[in-house]
Formats: structure tokens, sequence, C-alpha cells
């Protein structure tokens, strides 16, 4: 299994770099600092998750691929553009130099506009399949991206930074921030492969359930983990006074909805049968990680 | 004339007013972040030019709108990112607060991302027109505001401050940064209007000559125009070191210039006859505005 993943990644960063190349133009510091990016380590986690959803229901990789490079554009831009002095200001991410603080604010914020931006332009560009459904796929991907997807959610975390939130608030914070583009990693993946509504649902429930686990995980890695594996200081959440669920149910109640999301996450994808193992050990494998 | 372009602001008006609605959710903070700036009096010149190249093509207004407010959107998003304190730090637009001084600069610079991403969310969920097609106009809409078009030329922008730069270098820029967006908002709406390459070719070398008069025009502007009739200080370029056509050339090489380039623009037309005649008008309109 960890070698399907492994080969999943490497398949994933080898089409990153296909999209992502530098040509020799005057403005060429942008490319770099979106490849600077782009590149820092990143767990692919979201295309993985598209790629294999795809690979579930027996869809075509060349159709998926585009959108599944785009899905990790728009998680780096939005990376970026959280890191900024006028966000969370933040100088290091998984042990580098953030991006304005290697290329500076101007380039940072245009580098996240231009990844935002490569995302839509190849997927809209890709050529293989359907058009009628890649329209559609375009769409969901936008719709989890934008206001009342991962943006909504990153408007709410900021204003929640000056007043307490209740457990409420910070699970429908969750649900638009992290929740959104990886329900929507799934359900792209799963309605560019020809999947029925009601597959397209239950991989829906599958990503909601996990993404709540892998958030949860979050929380509490940022408590316990040390800084080198996390390659940023750990407890920096709290520090900064942001409301987490560990900081709102401790540890223990923590692992435990860690385990009731990530049972659901695995029930949710029943009706695929032997065909979701791989799918189940990523989501197991995800949540019970030790960085 | 006037009062056709009157006539179609105000549909266009319309159509955003439809597109930006404020639902009443906890990020609503956003939706009003981006209405400040959407409304803020542009004159909405890159939708007019693709409504416009759409009739004069005997397009269907339906399918174009949406992509009219995409370009809007874009460019509005654009605004708002330049304007940080990052960029061009500037407090006033078209005498106005800024977004970022209104709302934050971490809502400014989401409320730039949420307008960039609902720029190809409404493309892309349309409706109307046939699939193929209207996803080469997002994949045609998506290459303009890219890297490769109008935030390659922010970059060059941003690192010609730093140094002086040719009259060639200067062209380039401003093809990218200013000149990009208006000749997508041409050709797309000419390949949404069933245009041959031939009509999508004419009316590209049309905004392509359009745009360095406007551009041309805008530098003269900010030497000699008031501060009333702009909105903003004027000489603001200069006093910040920027290079300008005007800075450049002088006011009355930078004339003869506008009035080659509009020649050119109207030249590039001739082909559609006396349909071309109110782009053309607005073409003469844009270049020999006082404000």
């Amino acid at each position: 299994m960890k070698n399907r993943l492994n080969g999943d990644i490497a398949e994933i960063n080898a089409a990153l770099e296909k999209y992502m190349g530098v040509p020799n133009e005057p403005q060429k510091t942008i490319y770099e600092a979106m490849r600077y990016s782009l590149f820092a380590g990143g767990k692919r986690l979201r295309p993985v998750l598209m790629l294999e959803t795809a690979k579930m229901l027996g869809g075509d990789a060349d159709v998926v691929m585009p959108f599944a490079c785009a899905m990790e554009m728009i998680h780096t831009y939005s990376l970026i553009h959280d890191d900024l002095p006028a966000m969370d200001n933040d100088d290091y991410r998984r042990g580098r130099l953030t991006c304005h603080k290697k290329y500076g604010e101007a380039i940072a914020i245009l580098a996240g506009d231009a990844l935002l931006n490569r995302a839509f332009e190849i997927t809209s560009s890709a050529g293989a399949g359907d058009p009628a459904l890649l329209l559609r796929a375009v769409s969901m991907l936008a719709q989890s991206s934008g206001a009342r997807g991962m943006i909504g959610g990153q408007v709410i975390d900021i204003e929640s930074e000056m007043r307490p939130i209740t457990l409420q608030e910070l699970e429908y914070l969750q649900l638009l921030k992290t929740g959104a583009i990886i329900r929507s990693s799934c359900t792209v993946g799963a309605l560019l492969s020809g999947g029925s509504e009601e597959d397209v649902a239950a991989v829906d429930e599958f990503a909601k359930n996990l993404g709540r686990a892998f958030q949860i995980r979050d929380d509490i890695l940022d408590r316990i983990g040390s800084d080198e594996e996390l390659g940023k200081p750990t407890g920096s959440d709290e520090a900064e006074g942001k409301t987490t669920f560990v900081s709102m149910l401790g540890i223990e109640k923590s692992e435990e909805l860690v385990a009731e999301y990530s049972k659901k996450a695995a029930e949710a994808l029943s009706r695929f049968g032997e065909r979701a193992d791989f799918l189940k050990w990523l989501a197991d494998y995800l949540v019970s990680r030790r960085s």
C-alpha cells in the first residue's frame, strides 16, 4: 500500500513538473516562486485522493490528472496567502522559508494568484475527456475553493481570532477551510470517472469525514508533535490564541473524534467493496500519522 | 452611441449584481468586501468590449454575459491586490478607500482571491452555450490573466521599479499587464459568438492596439489630469519612480502614439464593415477621454 501511495505521488510530481516549466521570459521570477512553494515537499494528499477515487471507479488517469494537479496548485496558493504577514505571518513552512520570506511579499501574493489562475488554465485546456463533464468538474472545483468553500473558511478563521467561537462554529469553519477541497478532490475524481450520483455522494461522505478526522489529527499534532517532525514550531496555533479542537475538547476527546470520523469515512465506501481497500488504508494512514 | 454604452454598462451591472449576492452566512464579510470593490464605479471597459464584440458578430448575450462579468471580476481582483501595501500601497482608488483600507489587508487579499475564483465559477457554471466552446473560452480567459498574461505583467512592473527599463521592456510589460485581458475580452467575445479564426485574429489586433493607446492615454492623464477627475493623486506613477510612456517619450510623442495605435485599432476592424461602427466609436471615446 505504501508503495502504491509513493507511486501516485511520483506520478503527480511528474505531472506537476510538466505543468510548471520555467519559460525564459522577463517575468520568470513568478514561475520560480510558484515552483518554490509547489515543490516544497507537500504530501500531495488532495491529488492522491482524486487519483485513487478515479481508480476505484475505473476512471482514466489522463482525464483526471490535470484536475489532480490543479487541486494541489489551489492548496499551495492558499498556503502562500495564509502565510503572509497580514494573515498568519509565518516565516517557515515544512522547514523552509515561506514564499514571501524568500521572494518578498509582492511576488508571493502574485505567485499565489498565478497558481490559482494556473489551476483553471490547465483544467480548461486539458483536451482529454467529454467537454460537458470537464466543465462541470471545473465548476465543482471552483465552488469548493471559493467564498462558499475554502476562502469562506479562511475568512471565518481570521474573524474568529478576535473572539471566542463555539464548537459548532469551529466545525463549520473547518468544513469549509480544509474540508471543501478535500471533498471536491474526491467528488471531481468520481464525476470525471463516470461515477453515478450515488457514487459521488458516497465519496463525498467519505471525504467529509476524512477531512474532519484529518483536521483534528492536525490539531493534536500541533499540541504534542515535535518541532522537527512538523517543520514548524508546535503549539503555534494555541500560542496565537486560535481555538482548535484540542483547546476546546482536550486530547482524549479529540482522539475519540478522530476514531469516530475515520470509522464513518470507511463506512461511506462500503458500496465499493474491495475496490475501496486502498482509499480505506489511505484514510487510516493519514489520520494515524505522527507528523 | 453614448446611450448604447450606458445601456451596456447598466446590463453588465445588473448581471454582476445577480452574481454577487450576499448570502447570510458566517463568512459574509467576504461578499461585502468583494462587492465593495466590484461596485466602486469602474468603467466596465472590458465587459463592454466583450459584449460589443459579440454583438458585432451576432453572438448570444446570454452566452457571453457570464464571461463579461468574469472579466470585470478579474480586473477588480487585480486592482485590489495591486493596491495592497506590499504592492502599490494605495489608500484611495476612484475617490474611495481601497479594499484593504476599508476591510483590512487579510480580507482584501481573500476578497481578491475570491473574485478571481468567482470568475471561473460563473464561467464554468453558466449553462448556456456549447460546452466545448465554453471550455475553450475559459482557457483563453485563464491564459490571459495568468503568469503569461496579466500577472506576468504585474511581476515585471514590480521588478522594473528597482532599475531603469527600456521602451521595449515597457511595451512588453504593458502588453501583458493591461493588454492581455483587454485582448481576451474581445477574443472570447468573438469565439463565443461563432467568429472564425480570422474574425478572432482581427478583433485581437483591434484590442492589442486599443490597449496600447488606452495605456498611453492613462500615462498622459496621470501627468496632466486633475486629482478630482481621476479620483487619485496625479503624477503618482512618476513620484513613485515608475517609468511610463510619458516619462520616457514626453507628452507630444505620447499623443502621437495614441493616435497611431487608435488608427491601427480601427483599421483592424475593416473586415466587419458598418457592424464595427460602435466598437470604433468606443475606441475613439476611450482614447480621447479626459479622465
